[in-house]
């Protein structure tokens, strides 16, 4: 038999476990209507799409050419390392991001949390290496980094998202312990799990601060293209220095299941003989040690879906992106009705107001714990997910994130209403609690 | 402008470069015959086969009760992380390899590669843990450990693979060192690059050496099912102790774009409070962090590929194993005419014989280098790996590998016709200079 204690610390990160007792939790109270899953909605996708997809693909390579021998090698072989669909994909920035990058600094991957993983691994090479994380943060950094042996370093997160002068300043703090921070990890629009967006300010600020400090910008962007209206520019799309690496998925707008996200790597590298080559190179080179290929049938199936938009992921998502949006709108909207204004300012509850994205935070007078959850779903059949989870220190004690991607509307009202009256019961015995406390003193 | 050296030291491998240089001269001989590559045949598959086994796989799935939705689902939605056709592996590993597992001690993986990383990343906790690999090697296993910063160590194969005695021994230095030795990694069967292959006595042998030292064995078997004839069983079927990891692909079975391995860990692992779980529950906590999921498409069209043969590879893969098999017999028949045992008695020139697999190693009198790579591609048309390739140390200088999957009946005629020139002439050079300084003696 094998130790715990013998195997690698990433196992027995305190995260793992509390991802288990949510799958847990929602396994028990299968009646529980929930807002813990960050899921795209099932209805914009049919099965049949895949095969559709996957015909328009090998007949754009008949289209460029391509012989029946060299389309069967294209899905049978192993494929390029860096990805068959660059191209494809360098023109879909192009029309969705304006972000004009060559093919050639696109490394195409097992979804977003690959590509986290090797640029993490390419840009970290010693135990004083460290990655700072806006915080609360996405889990599945904090867990590459923790794989890979590499310090996290979080950076609060303000109402408005990321503030470089934090970051500046975490910059300052981490080369005077002797360590030095090498990237940032952002999502600058929508956050998972805050919700918030940063300001057109505040991302040009980031970037000089990056170029200033030498810090490399992770820019995380998975809800942009399933938010509804125009975004601001990504920090890609502002990056003159070359400081961004500009991370990519199609989880949440062809779907997740195809595994196919991307790093967007232009950064120059110099060797000790002055040769010059791009980053994107060497996240290739670590590709080829963690999984070699991305599967060539979920590139092809990805890239199928981006020709029959013609070429863009924003027309591809026009009808996903109004229901998201939408969906957030009916949570705002519940969330109103059920907890008044005069309500929850008694209560001293809060919620921002994202203007897209799958998630939102809710600020709560009480500790939203497992306890706390476990009492929601038995007592209330609601389901959300604590904020403390995002956390890589402590932090988010008294907050929940809820997500609005995966529920009807039926869910969504019926929803609201019990996770309303489970925060007033539990914030009422709070308020109550303290105005005893208050008399006694 | 980053600094490569600010990057991580898996990026400044030798391997690395001598990789990218194989990949240089092959583009500038495009004429040359190639031995390198250690791809398989394409013609066995045709493009049209993932649109059957992707519909056998969906009819499948029906019929098991699923409703339309629950069949989107699984297409669309992320997967389970440890996969959703591990029963289907489960069953083919009993009928190809008389394997007993259940399906929770497998994890489906991007390809094998993914399965070593995961594997290696359990199992190595801190800098005194290292990894015992049989030498030479494949050169994915010591890839990921250097991302993993863990150490590797070679044990040297003999001719009929790797020694049991030698392993052995291996561990006892390493333990004097004050390192801990935790896994042991091999490809019993026809491996990758020598074309050896365990005898039954040793593989019973190897596994009493690991239940004696407490080492993981991670046996790879990628070439077993693409042999032809009947293979002596696996380690993992000889594993009554639980000390075996085995670690599967389709890449060569099903085909390499696919991407779907997979990784079976019944081990036990206890934690703090006692509590017992499966290594294949670590294993899923790692990928996890690594990819997610196996794309849901790939794990499809590989289920419904299996469906199509009644559960099995055997049966699905009867024509290629006959076809690798008669390559390898006739790269050797062309060998034993064009250098006769004669002449390479005199020469000092041998060659093993493998049952099966896709390489056979040759050995040389002269040092089979970058440049007499040079030489045999420029002079002699043809290509092959110098052999010192896949030593994590010194060794295999006067030795070549040979790739015989690729290749058509008239590429291998010709191939080995212009391999057998340049070894004659580099070796007769060599015999040559060596009477020349005998007499100046």
């Amino acid at each position: 038999m094998l130790n715990r204690a013998d195997l690698h610390g990433s196992l027995s990160e305190p995260l793992l476990d509390t991802m288990n007792f949510l799958n847990e939790v929602a396994g028990r109270y299968p009646e529980a209507i929930s807002f813990a899953p960050g899921r795209p909605y099932d209805e914009f996708f049919s099965t049949e799409q895949v095969f559709d997809h996957l015909r328009r693909y090998l007949k754009h390579l008949e289209d460029e050419g391509r012989s029946a021998g060299q389309i069967r090698s294209a899905i049978y072989q192993y494929g390029p390392t860096a990805g068959q669909i660059r191209e494809l994909i360098a023109e879909a920035l192009r029309i969705d991001e304006g972000i004009e990058v060559p093919a050639e600094s696109i490394v195409v991957t097992v979804g977003a949390q690959e590509a986290m993983l090797l640029v993490v691994r390419a840009l970290t090479s010693g135990p004083d290496d460290v990655l700072l994380v806006s915080s609360p943060c996405y889990v599945g950094v904090c867990g590459a980094a923790r794989l890979l042996d590499v310090e996290v370093v979080p950076v609060i997160e303000r109402a408005d998202g990321l503030a470089p002068a934090d970051v500046e300043e975490a910059v300052r703090i981490q080369l005077a312990r002797g360590r030095r921070p090498r990237a940032l990890y952002v999502i600058p629009d929508h956050s998972n799990p805050a919700g918030t967006t940063m300001t057109l300010a505040a991302r040009r600020e980031l970037l000089a601060v990056a170029a200033r400090t030498g810090l490399t910008v992770l820019e995380d962007s998975p809800y942009r293209l399933v938010s509804p209206g125009a975004q601001l520019p990504t920090l890609k799309a502002l990056d003159t220095g070359r400081v961004v690496v500009h991370l990519g998925s199609f989880a949440k707008t062809v779907f997740p299941g195809a595994r196919v996200g991307f790093a967007v790597a232009d950064q120059e590298v110099a060797d000790a003989t002055g040769r010059v080559g791009l980053l994107a190179d060497e996240l290739t080179k670590i590709k080829s040690m963690v999984t070699v290929n991305t599967s060539s049938l979920s590139q092809a199936v990805v890239a199928g879906a981006l020709l029959s938009a013609g070429g863009g992921v924003t027309a591809l998502n026009a009808g996903p992106a109004a229901h998201y949006g939408a969906s957030m709108c009916l949570v705002l909207d519940h969330l109103d009705r059920r907890l008044p204004a005069a309500r929850r300012d008694e209560l001293g509850v809060t919620w921002n107001r994202p203007s897209g994205g799958f998630f939102l935070s809710v600020r709560v007078p009480f500790v939203a714990d497992n306890a706390a959850l476990i009492r929601s779903a038995e007592q209330f059949g609601v389901l959300w997910t604590p904020m403390s989870y995002f956390y890589p220190g402590p932090g988010g004690e008294r907050a929940i994130r809820l997500s609005t991607s995966y529920l009807t509307e039926a869910e969504i009202a019926e929803g609201v209403a019990r996770l309303a009256d489970f925060i007033d019961v539990e914030a009422e015995s709070r308020v109550r609690s303290t105005r005893l406390s208050d008399r006694r003193q």
